[in-house]
């Protein structure tokens, strides 16, 4: 992805240090401001507070947090310690976890004198492969692009996305935009809904900022328009992202997608969920019973943030003074309701059979999967 | 309704003048402003700029446009081009139509001279009918809130509503929120969730506000949150206002409702919508087909306003420069997904026939509608 026409990672190693910079992702699209992440405090802060977010950057950048935790303390109780700190960030992406999971894997049977560096080896290579797996989700996605297209009369192909499953999410490419960058560098026409994604508008601000840089056409709408979208033919497929997909094809991810799921079946179009494996729980099945559901503060749907006339960074209060707020950030749309998975290793049929045999195949071709 | 603890109409006659007040709702919650109208065309920007907005309100406030019109123009030729260009103001809620059309009846027979005050005249009964219209549909929507909280084995009854069908939205009582205010004044109960109502947040801006006014128990959430609360029982019914209703029963409202619906019908939920029966429109049928869904300007969906740390009135910018927003401002629920229409004359299916037969008794007890 290109920011400015530079070509940039949402993550990148400081040459010469223990460090890493992240694009503050809470200040766009008005600022663009690289922060340095060194200490494991920064980083668990960066994620909780959203300067980092999107399940696999999330994941990459936990990553490095180990490896800051352990330079400070490479103990087998200073890798526990940071382990749980980071894991308390943000509970519903799995991919946390899973790259908690890969980074104590490889550190754990080192001398603690080489853990902290074990750890940094082994978060870029989880950078490198995030990079690698999204292009694979693309290329897949891409051949379903195709031949939706190829059954349209008419131009273009008008995909809806809600909240920001692209470049800003990972490491580069994107989960659900990675196909439409794809497409659109393939000469497709194609043409982006962007849903706002309240409370936080990441639509708005990331998805639409993102794809401005891209050059690719898109329209922003407010969340309540895609029922209405989708009744009047306007959309010829759906395609999100995801926090946590259970064994069973359960798909958690930003508060919203459940309703747009609804729509897409009551009007039969294909719902996709664009994910790498890593994000798939193999320890739960029923995402409604056992995914949880991160509460943030009701002060996210009460005041919100812009940019004034001035240019000045505003925060803006929209409700009357004490209004309550409830702020669940996801919901779970159920397999049923998904028309396919597309994964690095293809497309998928969301149900517990067909996860599992994509899992085989993939562990048959030298994939370790967490399950 | 009470602001501030008195007793109020959202839109009052001077004393002695040929003038009304009118609160302006672009300014709740943060200001409470009181407009005067006493002109055409101050009666036509109010309506266009929402400074009144709801379907009734909205029919009622150009019934004293008329009048004004009238004042200064009482010849037929003005009688036809007040009326041209007050219903050009706003083109999807049919109370507009209805309610010119009333006033035009009650004033053509007369000379000139008399017009404006039989316009004016008929606009005070339009008020006064509105009021007894929507304390009606409270009773009737109290007797169904009833029933669900019988066989409901743990209080609260928790009602979603969306957009403002409110004290706000008519001249008092409201449409979808009358029976919420009966039921709270006997002692019932209820919980309201409101969907702030994305681009405008009429919910978080209105509904928020006179459920405060008056004490109702609400919790705010954004409109992304309707499948995941239908989806985990925290949902008892639905209930919103309406700004056309076909004689099929398919029903405008505010962008967003669709989904509402959608979701309400997946989780076997009551799906309400309380209108008075000015809001049929008798001379179609297939809402999608015929109903016009109003595009508002893009920057509502671009720019917000509300109030910063000062307690100044700031318009933010969310989307990135020169993004294109959409802004269809209503959507259209098909028939067969309302549970059941609340009117002044009881409930009535989401039916050709049950509107029919509905129509054919409230004309049968002296009630002339627009059929």
């Amino acid at each position: 992805m290109k920011v400015h026409g530079v070509h940039r990672h949402t993550i990148e190693p400081l040459a010469g240090r223990r460090a890493v910079q992240v694009l503050d992702q809470t200040l766009l699209p008005h600022e663009i401001v690289w922060r340095t992440l060194d200490s494991l405090a920064g980083t668990a802060e960066a994620i909780r507070a959203m300067t980092v977010r999107g399940a696999p950057l999330i994941g990459a950048t936990a990553a490095f947090g180990l490896s800051f935790g352990l330079a400070a303390d490479p103990s087998d109780a200073g890798l526990a310690a940071t382990y749980e700190r980071l894991l308390a960030t943000r509970p519903t992406a799995v991919n946390l976890r899973w790259s908690l999971d890969r980074v104590c894997a490889r550190v754990t049977p080192l001398v603690p004198a080489d853990r902290a560096d074990g750890a940094w080896g082994e978060a870029v290579q989880i950078c490198a492969d995030d990079v690698a797996t999204n292009a694979a989700i693309g290329r897949h996605g891409l051949a379903l692009f195709r031949t939706l297209l190829e059954a349209k009369p008419e131009a273009p192909l008008n995909i809806l996305t809600h909240c920001n499953a692209g470049w800003l999410g990972c490491v580069d490419w994107g989960t659900a935009l990675a196909p439409v960058y794809l497409a659109h560098d393939a000469g497709l026409p194609v043409h982006v809904w962007v849903s706002e994604t309240r409370p936080r508008n990441q639509g708005a601000s990331l998805t639409a900022w993102e794809l401005t840089q891209h050059g690719v056409p898109h329209t922003l709408v407010v969340d309540n328009a895609a029922g209405h979208l989708l009744q009047r033919g306007f959309v010829d497929l759906c395609i999100v992202g995801t926090d946590r997909v259970t064994a069973g094809g359960d798909v958690a991810n930003k508060i919203g997608t459940y309703l747009k799921a609804l729509a897409a079946r009551a009007h039969q179009i294909p719902f996709y969920v664009a994910l790498p494996l890593s994000t798939v729980d193999w320890t739960i099945t029923d995402g409604i019973a056992d995914i949880p559901i991160e509460q943030r503060a009701g002060r996210e749907v009460t005041h919100l943030a812009g940019q004034n006339s001035d240019g000045q960074r505003t925060e803006v209060r929209l409700a009357p003074p004490g209004t309550l707020a409830r702020n669940d950030a996801f919901d779970v749309t159920p397999a049923a309701l998904v028309t396919a998975l597309i994964t690095e290793h293809g497309p998928c049929q969301a149900d517990a059979g067909s996860l599992q045999r994509l899992a085989a195949q993939a562990e048959s071709s030298g994939r370790r999967l967490n399950r």
